[in-house]
């Protein structure tokens, strides 16, 4: 991995055009230097970054961006696509807080021409884009470039479905790393291992292609080529009815994607067809550094880590963690108890559970929808499942937890991982809607832990003792400050503080941490405060809301969305209740950009220093409703 | 279509094991009439029911249900299903209020093994139900019946691959009737019609079966009869590369889906494979039934109408037509106009539109999530999308709206069509949701129009004059009641009434005909009363807040869940403002089952009758929150 500077000289990615395919390689060898020196300082998503070093280059060589257009799946394999368009000096600052995003962003240079996150969004999003490119006089190519993993999610499929022979110029290309984040289940998977095994053909496919590039023949002689490279295709390979033919693509495929001169092949190919082509490559996950290429698992989102041994820079244990051993407990005894997970089963911590209890775990892909109607099928016929996902991903699953478990009243558990903000995910991952779009639907109970006692305890509490849809979220990472002096009494509200005091701060989950905080800062300087913590936050206690009536002042700290959200209902039933006081609600009323959850906390006035202050300073002033709206 | 009774003399579903094929094809004759005849005075699904007669007979006379487990995708095609599982009696009162649903329903009978209602679920469900089943000594057979149309759904495709090669017991019957809701469209509605094609493989498909029921040909026999019979397929058929081969299914089919015999043979075969199963039969939607026949399209889900002729019983201009005639002006004058429906070109009244702009007209398949990253890869390049749903199916692009539209800002524009209560289909496809997902997501602006004008006015503001996210929304049917004195003014808010009265009422979109209604009863009666109309509902106005601020007596009456809704938004800002009289808020929070809306709104409180009773009445008695919760 030498640096002798072609990637330091690049001004544009145009330049990429006029290099031989040996620099072109060398300025591969130099992105996988600078991707492996960020993202060991900066955390970030690694393997795949590595995986498609070449692909990036190829692309930028063989397509006019930004004319042309690049959809990223997912976008956290974008790194080499920024350092190339501009972004080479500060890609140091990815993922730090106004630094560059590890995502697309539109907002940041003209080459991300859409933003991503979320999984399986691209070919929807490229075929939109090649509509409106089709509607110009000049309009460029659109690429979508998506991961077989996001290729099990339905959105996918659906914007597979709309293109597939549309006739419109499409290039997909399918990024073939045998894994998505967990490793890749379910049919498509085992489609794509099929065509693998066919090894030979790779080699022999490229010879014909190279036929394409003798100068100087007419049309009718590619033709005859193009006629001799399908019968040779289909007669050997079993190519007529590849899956992605049936879908109406050209299909290319498939290409060592490591292969800077195949891919420029393929890709000047495609350019020339008339409607959707697929071009499929395989790709090595974490390719470069061998940490990463071993188990690229590890490598794919992960903290800062030191390069030299490949060991993360810190590592304690997780509410994920306590989750995962805590559903083993219940299904040692419980042969009820399934887990789904949707390709996250280490993130979700049910690694241990899918060795342990193979015939009752359940990794469905990047597929949340499935996974809340197949546990409430599951659910229908008396098993116990529960699905363990991001608060982000579950956002997918409105209308499932809606139609098919609220309305069915179905018990069905659900165990959201990354409630509250996540950090330098930026704004497409934070977990701060799913107490205000399941707070829309009757039926559901939602429990907010604020410690691994209280999941331990609220997770018995939703498997065993909650009729229909039991909902518990926890927090990304490991348990925050509790009191010494607190005790969990295991009922939908806990009070902790001064009973005596006017001023009661009402809290939830992870919140309850700068609460308490906040609370000694101000009892050093004499205020006395009281704390009303929610367990269960829906429907929350009308115990708790005629608690809250003896107060004067009651501020709401809520480390969600404001609107829609559970401040804003809380004090909605206050004052119906005949609350006369003030009632400060501090929450979330705008995206979350990227930064350390510590910063974001403290931007939107949520940590104990900004509580404490608020609570000095403001009260006495009247209670001013107070979301905090960061700028975009 | 005679009628001499074997259908009235049947008690349960397994008698059907023991009749002839000409007695099923008798009482498929029955089905039909009473299905016509149900259909012809309550309304409903009549296509799609009269094309799974035999399909469902064929059913029944080979499983043993309820210990096997039938689902049906969507639901609106288990009509027959439910006649045979003894409500034979009950059928004629279906889709009434307390009668009958007409979709399947566990609380109904144990026959229905799953609610289902929107599109594309069974197959995640009958999995989960198959993998339930697995873990029980004596489990049953799970089908999912699931049509083409329903096949374009994401959702469908992860149960799909999820299902794929697992191993587990489960058939997949693809009632492909060549169409969806509109027509269908997709490279997956192409692949079926190429299988079409081949028509004369069906016939020579069926023989081979027949060797199959030799009795007493040993295993080494059979096995080497299924070899010749695949020998046979993939020779003369291609089937050796079919997709839902290549996704893991044994696929049997096409069949003729109206040949009880043929259904019978291969659904007997699908039971003896250890393994995921896929039946392709092709049906005729309307079959049995001239006009329905001609144009299923129309009689897909229609109202009461004439046996004879085939017309309606009541027809009128909707607000769907309005909308429709609005895009076709606007696309006139604007080439950048693009319209998406989801399957629902007809309900949405972009019929004209599809004919008229065709190159800008999408029809993107029962894909809801798709239609919205589609669309914004349509806007974030240049175009001006217009995507038309019911409110019920956006609730499947929850994450679309806030990952891909509201965070990325981009314009585009959604017409939520049957927006409020819907009636006769029941909880599972009321628009009473919309309003309070939205209303979790920053940066999205919703206009709730209260007639056509203001529905051509608000869509030119949505188009034209809207950042971001602009929602518009108007319920299904015709305009309702409004006053001939009320003049819009085109603001966010409009004042209606006695301005100096106590009481004010608050409402927006078809709830404002109620309470003007309610409001001349009571003029009648001597009370004085104020209408704020709300226009733009979502961020509402700040002047509206204030100007509620000088009633006494504030009532929201709101045709919409109430939870995280825009009633408790306003509730909670006019609170905040420093608001001391009464604020009585009526909505609804609970499932609302089917019946007429007009009944509905009486149940909920939100019919004039009711609005007026209530003020009437309970005004001096303090106000209390009054979220109508129905009976389950």
């Amino acid at each position: 991995m030498a640096n002798d500077g072609i990637l330091d000289n690049i001004k544009s990615p145009s330049e990429l055009k006029d290099m031989t395919d040996k620099q072109l390689n060398k300025l591969s060898d130099e992105l996988r230097t600078v991707i492996v020196n960020t993202v060991s300082a900066n955390g970030g998503h690694l393997a795949s970054n590595l995986g498609v070093v070449e692909l990036t280059v190829a692309i930028h060589s063989v397509f006019d961006t930004p004319h042309d257009k690049i959809v990223w799946d997912v976008g956290h394999q974008c790194y080499a696509h920024k350092i190339l368009t501009g972004r080479r000096d500060e890609i140091c600052t990815i993922r730090t807080e106004n630094g560059l995003s590890g995502f697309p962003k539109r907002t940041e240079s003209p080459y991300d021409c859409f933003n991503t996150g979320h999984s399986s969004t691209s070919v929807s999003a490229a075929y939109g884009i090649s509509c409106a490119e089709n509607m110009k006089k000049d309009g460029g190519y659109t690429i979508a470039v998506i991961g077989d993993g996001a290729l099990t999610g339905g959105l996918a499929y659906e914007g597979l479905n709309n293109a597939g022979r549309s006739g419109k110029k499409l290039i997909v290309i399918l990024n073939d790393n045998k894994m998505s984040i967990s490793t890749n289940v379910g049919s498509m998977a085992k489609y794509l291992s099929k065509i693998r095994i066919k090894k030979s053909y790779l080699n022999a496919k490229i010879k014909v292609h190279r036929l394409e590039k003798i100068p100087l023949v007419g049309k009718p002689f590619t033709n005859f080529i193009r006629r001799v490279k399908d019968w040779f295709r289909d007669e050997f390979f079993g190519q007529k009815n590849n899956l992605f033919r049936q879908l109406g693509y050209y299909y290319y495929g498939p290409y060592d994607g490591h292969d800077i001169t195949q891919l420029k092949e393929a890709l000047t190919a495609a350019k020339s067809k008339h409607g959707p082509v697929l071009i499929h490559v395989w790709t090595k996950k974490g390719k470069g550094y061998n940490f990463a290429e071993k188990d690229p698992k590890s490598f794919h989102g992960i903290s800062a880590f030191d390069i030299e041994t490949g060991e993360p820079r810190s590592s304690s244990k997780g509410y994920s963690d306590v989750f995962g051993e805590c559903i083993c407990k219940f299904a040692e005894n419980d042969k009820r108890i399934c887990a789904i997970t949707a390709a996250m089963s280490i993130g979700t911590g049910l690694s241990g559970f899918s060795k342990k209890y193979k015939d009752r775990f359940y990794d469905v892909g990047i597929a949340e929808e499935h996974a809340v109607t197949f546990a409430c099928g599951l659910a229908s016929d008396g098993a116990l499942p529960v699905f363990a996902v991001y608060s982000t991903f579950l956002q997918r699953s409105y209308d499932q937890l809606l139609h098919d478990a609220a309305l069915q009243q179905l018990h069905i558990v659900v165990a959201v991982d990354r409630a509250g903000i996540v950090g330098e995910d930026g704004e497409t991952h934070q977990g701060i809607y799913d107490t205000a779009f399941i707070n829309t639907i009757n039926g559901i109970t939602v429990y907010a832990p604020s410690s691994f006692e209280e999941l331990e305890y609220f997770m018995d509490k939703a498997v065993y003792h909650t009729d229909g849809v039991a909902v518990v979220r926890y927090p990304r990472g490991s348990e925050t400050y509790i009191p010494k002096d607190y005790k969990f009494n295991k009922e939908p509200y806990t009070i902790y503080g001064d009973e005596s005091a006017d001023i009661l701060i009402i809290t939830y989950g992870r919140e309850f941490s700068q609460a308490c905080l906040a609370c000694e800062k101000l009892k050093d300087e004499g205020i006395s405060v009281c704390i009303l913590k929610l367990n269960t936050i829906k429907p929350f206690s009308d115990k708790a809301v005629h608690y809250a009536l003896k107060f004067g002042k009651c501020c709401f700290f809520e480390e969600a969305v404001k609107s829609g959200g559970i401040g804003e209902s809380f004090g909605f039933e206050l004052y119906q209740s005949g609350f006369k006081g003030e009632y400060i609600l501090t929450a979330i009323n705008s995206a979350v950009y990227q930064s350390k959850t510590e910063s974001a906390l403290h931007r939107f006035g949520l940590d104990s220093e900004m509580i404490a202050s608020k609570i000095k300073n403001d009260i006495y002033n009247g209670g001013k409703e107070n979301a905090v709206k960061e700028k975009t």
